[in-house]
């Protein structure tokens, strides 16, 4: 059985909980608290010197970090990951973007506002430019494409980037900005049997 | 005929055009100059709406873009790729990290200081010690391995970091602290047949 240590909050560890449970894969899932220090201690860096969540250990000890990794390796094969290998390129290219021009942005300055209990003055002035340069790529992506990579179905990439643009609003991002986005969330939430965080009245979904 | 758009200055870029020879796959390369602000003009933003470099165009017109999900397309199948579904993701997992902790430190800095002429007291002062976790990172990593993965074989992850690492002492950064790294920087250069950057006499290669 896999076991996952992760930390509820971290939207980079839903992305895993997610592919777990819509592809039914047996797991035990182990919660580690990052403000208290948990990713810091002896026997969390013993599993993961990279000391950070999400980190998965299979049975014979072996470990894989960095969520968007994991999800690919727990994914393999499946509906969530296109046959075409230029299909699955253009996941992997929103999967890379996600980790260097979004998370950076919208799951930081979330971080630093609601966990880290920042003031927006202390917080560095150009994430909110930088996290609505994303959400408008996303969108000009989304017009006219129910999922980002711009195939028929849901994959990696959209679960990628469902979880730090389904938070933004606790970073102080409006998504309903971005109405292409704003309904996208909805699509993913409903596809992956998620509660809607965001009203959806207004959007087709 | 692939065409690759890149700046011969970015490690990024160099991570394609080194896969591309390695590998002999045909291709055209067209020099995009970012600091002449190429990568901003309206005919550049149509094939990369993300503007940046590198991106590559096919014959039918699709794109890619992501240095990372680029070189994973153009080395698919080949001797670069772990055939192990895990071994794929250990190199996935060191390619994501590449982008998320190790670029944005030690080519941040580089580009700060080589290009844009900052003097130290102008770059954030974060960045030499985020660099130094990276490169010390990789140091525990390659004690004990020659491939940053684990496996027998040079991998699509050493390319990916060896970009930025063999370049890292224009960031200001001295990687002989680091003697694993230094004589993996050579190992790498050996089997791509690029020149050696650093001096080699002191580590074993």
């Amino acid at each position: 059985m896999i076991r996952i240590f992760g930390d509820s909050i971290s939207g980079n560890c839903q992305k895993v909980k997610w592919v777990v449970e819509q592809l039914d894969i047996p797991h035990e899932w182990v919660e580690v608290d990052i403000l208290k220090g948990e990713t810091r201690t002896d026997d969390f860096l013993a599993i993961n010197p990279f000391g950070q969540v999400p980190v998965i250990q299979l049975d014979d000890g072996r470990t894989l970090a960095q969520s968007n990794a994991i999800i690919s390796w727990l994914a393999e094969g499946s509906d969530l990951v296109p046959d075409d290998t230029f299909e699955r390129a253009k996941m992997l290219e929103w999967m890379f973007w996600e980790q260097y021009s979004h998370e950076t942005a919208i799951a930081v300055r979330r971080f630093q506002k609601l966990y880290q209990e920042k003031s927006d003055d202390e917080i560095d002035p150009q994430l909110i430019p930088k996290g609505r340069r994303a959400l408008g790529r996303m969108e000009m992506a989304l017009l006219g494409n129910d999922w980002i990579a711009g195939g028929e179905t849901m994959t990696l990439a959209d679960i990628s980037l469902l979880a730090y643009t389904r938070l933004a609003h606790e970073g102080g991002f409006d998504v309903s900005e971005f109405p292409a986005v704003h309904g996208w969330i909805a699509r993913c939430e409903r596809e992956l049997g998620l509660p809607h965080l965001h009203e959806v009245t207004d959007v087709q979904v």
